[in-house]
Order: structure tokens, then sequence, then C-alpha cells
């Protein structure tokens, strides 16, 4: 993320801040031996969290350096590596 | 997680503390303006721990809540609610 | 799936039978190099489509066997089968 | 998918094929009331096959499409578009 746009990378920051006090959370309420279903619907609330910060970092990875490789004809290196990343997503 | 099983519960506990301290270090990432793929790699490393945690309460609360409903022909409502908590992984 | 309820059963063949002619929808959009796009949301469609198949089946799945495996003490095993196909899912 | 290269779509039509095949058989797995789990297992192998798919069109999508419209400055458009079906498929 060279270049990197500081309002996204606040909103990353903001996002991730978040997401360590959820984890928090859960933390505490598994010490507290709360109900199994309000921590996994938790949980899944954390993973949709997760999710948002990678498509923004996708974004940010595919209109910065693939967008950049591509115009400098070296694409098929960049190109491979998005689809790997991609592939870890949807596996 | 009535009746909750020590050893599950530090098994637990130690985890959600490793996921902890990898959000602490994607935020680092962040921080660094670290290079995106590495970034969006170590997310989908706290999405499998994630998935992991997810797995053994819902095998607690399945040999536990749901096993205890449905020997007290309680189940019905039980079983709705493991259904939902299901559907919101598998979407 | 014994025991089964015909009414379940009309309403998975009828799915099935949409998803069947999706898939026959999709080989001909490739058959005609139709747009990358909308052949990938299509694929999508049948993703969910699929998923709800899934759903549905597991519903009747432990509703029935593993209601009746943990009525008659022998939750164990069905557990572990059911354990095992939900990771399939959530992986 | 225009300029289609014929090698991966005849390869794209033999999995669409082989797919179709796999959805006759779950259908006639719930006609003869199989096993329910055997069944979820087969769906799951679905499912892994459409992604196979899904991934072959994206990663010909990107080197085709979005490569040609981000090399003649027309890339944002392609690449919302490109973002939207990734969503898609890690939701």
């Amino acid at each position: 993320m060279p270049h990197s746009n500081p309002r996204r990378k606040k909103n990353l920051l903001l996002r991730l801040g978040r997401i360590e006090g959820q984890i928090r959370g859960i933390t505490r309420m598994v010490e507290e031996d709360q109900y199994c279903v309000d921590i996994l619907n938790q949980i899944s609330a954390v993973r949709s969290a997760l999710n948002s910060v990678g498509q923004i970092l996708l974004e940010g990875h595919i209109r910065g350096c693939v967008t950049n490789a591509i115009k400098t004809d070296q694409g098929d290196e960049s190109i491979d590596e998005l689809l790997q990343v991609i592939r870890k997503y949807t596996l």
C-alpha cells in the first residue's frame, strides 16, 4: 500500500480498533460462561467486520498496485498474486 | 455454556488471546503501510482462527445444550436456534 | 433420510430441477462467449440455491437422525458426523 | 469473454457437464431417500466444483477485460464491477 490514502488508512485503523474491542468482548463472554449461541453470533459479527476490512484493502490493492503493474506491462505476476488472495477468501 | 468444561474454556481463551494479538499485528501493518497482499493474508489467517473458535463453541453447544434439550423433549426451539447460527456461517 | 417427509422431498426435487436448469443455462452462456461477469453472477446464484438445498437437508437430518440418535443415547457418533458436515460448509 | 481462449472454454464446458451430472446424481439420491449426510457431502463437492469454474472465469476476466480496460484508462468502472463480483463470493 505505497502512496496510501490517509482517509482510507484512518478508516481501516478505526475498523481494526473496533474489531479488537469485539474480540475482547468475546473473551469476556467466554470467561463468564455466557450462552454459546450469543458468543457464536458475536464471532459471526467479527467475521463480517473482517471481511469489510479485507474488501477495503483489496479495493485499494487493485486500484493501486495491480493497476500500476498492468499499466507498466508487469501485470502477469501481480494478477497471479491477486488470484491467490481471492482464492483464500472464497474457498 | 453452563457446566462448561474448564479445559475447553482454557483452550478457547488461549485462542482468543492469540487472535487479539493477530488483530494488533494487522493494525501495525496498516499503520506502517505494509504491502496489502501481506495484510490480506493475515486477515485470512484470523478468519481461519475465528472459524476454529466457532467450531469448538458449536461442538460444545450441540453436545451440551442441544443434546439436553432433545433429551427432555424440548429440542424444537433449540434446533431452530442452531440452524439459524449455522446459516450465518454458511451464507 | 428414512421416514422422509413427502412435502420436503418434493420441495427438494423441485429446487434440484431448477438448479440443473441453471447449470445448463451457464453452459450455454459459456458456449456463446457471454460476458464473464454475467456468468459469474449466475454461478453465485447457483451457489445460493445449493446452500438452500443444503440447509433443508441439514434441518431434516438434525430433526430426524440426530434427534433419534440422541434420544436413544447414541448421539456421540451422530454429532461427530454432523460437525464434520458443518465444517465442510464453513471452511 | 470476447477473444475467448478455446482451450479454457473446452475446460469450462467439461467441468460444467460434470457438475450437471453431479446435480442429477444428487436428485437421484433424494428420490431414493439416501442418507442425508451422503447427500450433503455431494452438495459440498458441487460447491467446490462450481468455485473452480468461478476461479477460471475470474482469472480470464481479470487477464482479459479488466486488463484491457486499465490499459486504455477505462479501468475504474471495470474494477467497480470486479469488486462487486468478488464481494458476492466472499460474503
